[in-house]
């Protein structure tokens, strides 16, 4: 039976600090530049999930998007959209909020959520011209 | 030699509908929910086709896009594109017309009509936010 | 005090067909070509409302876009989306599904939803290349 | 002799809240919802600044757009981006950023570092799906 | 009768320099940069050309976009597609091709092709970032 | 330690045209159509460099994008953008320059200037419908 590839794209708008707190205030502004401002600055993210699977015989579906908008939106996207990266979401407490640090939470976020084996690649675009794949810990 | 990989762009308009005639009118409501609307709705499809090979030292071409394009419009395209999924395309009969089994119907279509093992990946959007991709039964 | 124009971007995925039932088929066939095909046919259609008005200066809001996307969907998004349009909209009744049409039947379901005089132009994109503007009947 | 409109395309990224400062905490949750987010989110903004004016015979151009580029980065894109508008930005100080009040206070800033009456509008995107535009006080 | 506008949106990729030749290559250099680079550049151009009218009410159309494709086709884009802006287009010959010379061009182009007073704008984009519209000689 | 794979999407604007200088003009015409203008023909290219890595711990970055942008400008970006690809580019000299070849040429300029095997995949896009990647010559 054929493997198929199925993407589902979504969004939120986030704001966020690039800041190591374990690093001084000289060592961050020359590391991460205007990335370090200290009120923050903000980002429209675009989150894309690619689920891997046998479409179903009697659906044709790899996975139902409907279900899998439902997991996105409750595990990742309401816990992010119109959130601070680095003060408002539990699950990346202590984590740095670079984009590669992100794709890595949010992937651990959603794997647990689908049947074993089938998360295949998270992407998340920053802005139009940076992004940021995660296939993971065994890619 | 280097693999080099091309990918050519296409689109079509088509309507279909998610609908499964072993089953009865009830589940297929619940299963696919306004995408069994019995009068049909439509998408503008993006069809990405992606061929492997070594470029040509004459040409610099993987493979003349005007041959991709020339294969894609008559064994794709024009059976496609302005037409109903589920009732005029004779190579979908039988199909229910899911983007996975779409994707897998086109790749059909197109491997016997490029060399041997050339033919790399199908991708199909539905929607900006819904796609999905087949590398073949062997990937 | 200032006007601004806000535009709210929404999508529907819609079946349609061009054919004027008061012509023969040969006429329909010769006029709309592959547009006419009986089985239907779709497309990912792109609406862009725009709004005029003065900023709130207390919300700084010429129209709160939760409600504007409200009306949207109540009057608009809700009776066209994963619908046929020749066959399943009550407003689009008698009417040929030209964008022309349908962006002149969508301004007449959303001029009276909004304060007289504000609603300024709506706007439907078919695909990518074409599109269809209206500005109303005084414009 | 022709009047031609040239425009130019910006981004910045910045941080944002919608919040009042002379309503009580619960209006502005009630009023801005999630937009209202005590530790602010953020967009990846688009800026499209149009300028009319007749071509010029011996250069072609009705503005330089290095010119316009550099007037656009020193008047506007520096101070915004990678900034918080609520807190960071010296010419939005008392100024609700909402999409609306910013697009005003951008036109503000531009309108006197052009030639009189040529500049035409200023256009900001939010997001993919919100944007205002200013057309001037005259408009 | 309602006045409807259509927008139908071609591409052609070409070559182009920004030179006066009544003007020394010190000049040249200086005004233009890297445009004037002696060996050309080059661009994929995006043309959106908009037509006023109201729907016919047999066909639902402002005008057959078959026909508006047609015209788009026969009087610029075989013209302009794989050229080079400054050497091989007649309707250009004298003209330094600005993208806002080059948009007033189309419009002549254009104008008399179509019945009288119904083109009502030409936009012409060279990048994504620089954009340049025109309204004709009485706007 | 988790592998991640950031892009960064730049732009350059070339000119170019497809031409053995090895075979008869017949044979360039026959072959390469209107890519062959003598005059030349542009693009607005695309280029997407993917880098793959673990991220910094103390970072958060599999490679700082200033410092992948900077590469990308110094090596790649400015010998190429405002040029002809057939006769301005040293490291094009004697590269037939189709898409293939050219992504393959950026490649090779690239591999070097990173940490030995974290570059990943270049991406080359000469329109919105045709782009060709290359994984370099182990891949």
């Amino acid at each position: 039976m054929p493997t198929v590839y199925i993407t589902r794209k979504s969004h939120f708008n986030a704001a966020h600090r690039l800041h190591n707190p374990d690093k001084s205030d000289d060592w961050n502004k020359a590391t991460f530049g205007s990335c370090n401002n200290a009120n923050w600055h903000g980002h429209n993210y675009v989150l894309e999930v690619t689920v891997a699977g046998e479409p179903d015989p009697t659906t044709g579906y790899v996975l139902d998007l409907s279900i899998l908008s439902r997991i996105l939106n409750e595990r990742v996207i309401e816990h992010l959209d119109h959130k601070n990266l680095n003060l408002d979401v539990p699950f990346l407490k202590g984590i740095l909020p670079s984009t590669e640090n992100v794709v890595v939470a949010i992937w651990n976020r959603l794997v647990d959520a689908l049947p074993a084996g089938r998360l295949h690649c998270v992407r998340l675009s920053e802005t139009e011209r940076n992004a940021a794949e995660y296939f993971g810990p065994d890619a």
